[in-house]
């Protein structure tokens, strides 16, 4: 699914219906970070005004899901603290190449393949939750990650050109199925 | 002007007209960083659904400014870099007090603060830009600035007592304007 290597393990729905809250708390700074990310990316790479005017809009779309996520959470009487440790990202940041002009493809290329698996998770918990509205708020979630997934990888072959971003993205995606294989099996997005 | 208690050093306005370019990449990277900011702050005070609603909006609206920054930017043909040293910032940060429940208190009126200089100065540029649609553009970011500061006012108040508030309010708008005092004046935002 949207190039990933691998398919969620099939343990994972049920550890995660298992403690929906501890996934919905998870997913609130998933959103955050995601938001804060792409933020991150612009400040750091702005001299393309198409890629600022993409990030921006992104992160600006994540926010609304922040947002969305704060709600779920108050209504169910959840309250959110600090964000915890985040394996799964710290790993594939480690995998970033550190040269200029690699480390933007990298970070263009791994937001892809983070939206990628959230959408593929987003999915599966539209499918499987209880909760009518939850499903509902999950299915328009997958949708908006899938697009996020598109804009990340139209921005890397932007900056480095069609087959140099494929070649690269294939690698990640590799990378990627080995970190989440090494990691156990939570109630977390990641 | 908004309780900060110094005018912005007279000569700024001239030394900001006269390097126009310089000031608009600046404020490009302000917006971003107040952007981010915002965010940082929901991530790490996250208990309150209204706090987390106010701080992302807020970076919802500061993000537009990034784009429409950027669309100005694109228009002179400036490219902007990653950004430089700022000094403003850095002084105000240090001046925030670390413990948890002090720590978000000053943050909040530090954003306060910052959003009122902001203000100050866009409404000097409002009033001073020889170009019709740049003085609109700083007309309309002014009114969106004075309106974060009553935000991180509000949100203040909401954390520690209107009391509390205001009075380490008073102390950090002394505290910023001996700040900006030991700064050369330049053609920034801050």
């Amino acid at each position: 699914m949207l190039g990933l290597l691998s398919a969620t393990d099939p343990r994972w729905v049920q550890v995660a219906l298992g403690d929906l809250d501890a996934v919905l708390l998870d997913h609130f700074h998933c959103e955050l970070k995601a938001a804060s990310s792409a933020l991150a990316l612009a400040a750091r790479y702005p001299s393309d005004p198409r890629r600022v005017q993409a990030l921006t809009e992104l992160a600006r779309e994540e926010l609304t899901h922040v947002q969305q996520a704060s709600e779920v959470l108050a209504s169910r009487g959840l309250v959110p603290g600090p964000p915890g440790e985040d394996s799964y990202a710290r790993e594939l940041r480690r995998v970033a190449r550190t040269a200029p002009s690699e480390h933007l493809l990298d970070r263009l290329l791994l937001g892809s393949v983070i939206e990628a698996r959230s959408c593929e998770r987003l999915l599966l918990l539209s499918q499987a939750v209880p909760d009518e509205a939850l499903r509902r708020w999950y299915g328009a979630l997958y949708a908006s990650e899938a697009r996020h997934h598109r804009v990340f990888a139209a921005l890397a072959e932007d900056a480095a050109g069609a087959g140099r971003a494929r070649e690269r993205l294939g690698e990640l995606c590799a990378l990627e199925a080995e970190v989440l294989a090494g990691l156990p099996v939570l109630p977390r997005i990641h």
